[in-house]
């Protein structure tokens, strides 16, 4: 966590561009087809200085990911959805929040995690650890905005807080492979506006609580 | 769509091993990370067979992902949720039914298109319009049993036939990513509970119209 986003005055130092390449160059074509030649060309720097940051592929891989995690982190926490006085309003404004980040270029709005988990998942574990940590973290965030919410509202036998976190992440992971299919990120926020209309009916019934 | 499947008795022909080959080794570590060689070897058959059959790694690929599209379209054609009287009892036993095949190794459960998908969006149209014709006409088999639902218990403003049965795919492509990144089934059967427990009240106000 040390120096991960260290600069100077002449911009990121290299590895930061390299985790930037990898970032980018992931998100637009998989973590297989990306080569070393490839990220020290886009990020500016040399197979030597790629080889003194990580050891291997693989290396930059979780670091890539371990990356995700942070720079995200580092979003949603100063989101605006945190600002409602209601954890169900925080809840809804959360989910609000996702569906307008995804606009623009597919590779711009879909997730890094779960984009190398997808094809990553058996050949390395390290870089699994890595996605799920980023995903499942990211998940644990909502927890008690959610616990929150259940205590005032109630809700339905079997939910959990920490089962319909997840169910957000798998709706949001799922409507950017939809986004892909089609090449549009329409259908994404489609199928967030029904996560949304699901959370709304789970809470619907215990307002006067 | 002719002879796609052809065997004889000495078991499936070169372009059926290699198809076969294909989707369980793309299922395992994705399209980029397959090489010919891999194929060919658990195919059983050479590389001039292979170019006999396609063009390139890329035709393979398309045939990969509309073979699956034929496959899968029988499997669910002749599955028993279509034996339900009532169509919400047929919509609500389909999710039953891709819950209860999220099972075993997680290769052996995951969808081929939208692993696919995943990492090839940007690289070949001609994979991501395979894949998108796979998820997405699957989903469009739904929409007949979600239509006659609508009809008979009523719907909130805004969801129609298409949408829901899109998001049904959204969800379950999002639960198999859970799956892979945190190394076990069980979360995915989580989220597609999550999708049952949306679809149940969405239809549960109407019910006596």
């Amino acid at each position: 966590m040390s120096n991960l986003s260290t600069s100077t005055a002449k911009g990121p130092n290299a590895r930061t561009r390299l985790l930037d390449a990898a970032r980018d160059i992931i998100r637009a074509q998989g973590f297989a087809s990306t080569s070393l030649d490839q990220l020290c060309t886009t990020a500016g720097v040399t197979k030597g200085s790629f080889f003194h940051h990580f050891q291997s592929k693989e290396a930059l891989g979780v670091a890539a990911a371990n990356y995700w995690s942070e720079t995200t982190a580092a979003l949603f926490a100063s989101a605006p959805y945190h600002d409602h006085s209601e954890p169900l309003d925080r809840l809804l404004a959360y989910i609000d929040f996702r569906s307008d980040m995804i606009d623009g270029p597919i590779e711009g709005f879909t997730c890094l995690a779960g984009t190398m988990v997808q094809e990553m998942f058996g050949s390395s574990d390290a870089i699994r650890e890595a996605c799920n940590a980023s995903i499942s973290n990211h998940a644990a965030t909502l927890e008690a905005d959610i616990l929150a919410t259940m205590s005032k509202h109630g809700a339905p036998d079997g939910i959990t807080p920490q089962s319909l976190a997840l169910h957000t992440q798998a709706v949001l992971q799922g409507g950017f492979i939809l986004a892909k299919a089609k090449g549009d990120p329409s259908i994404a926020r489609d199928t967030v506006a029904h996560l949304k209309c699901y959370v709304e009916m789970l809470f619907a019934k215990g307002e006067a609580q």
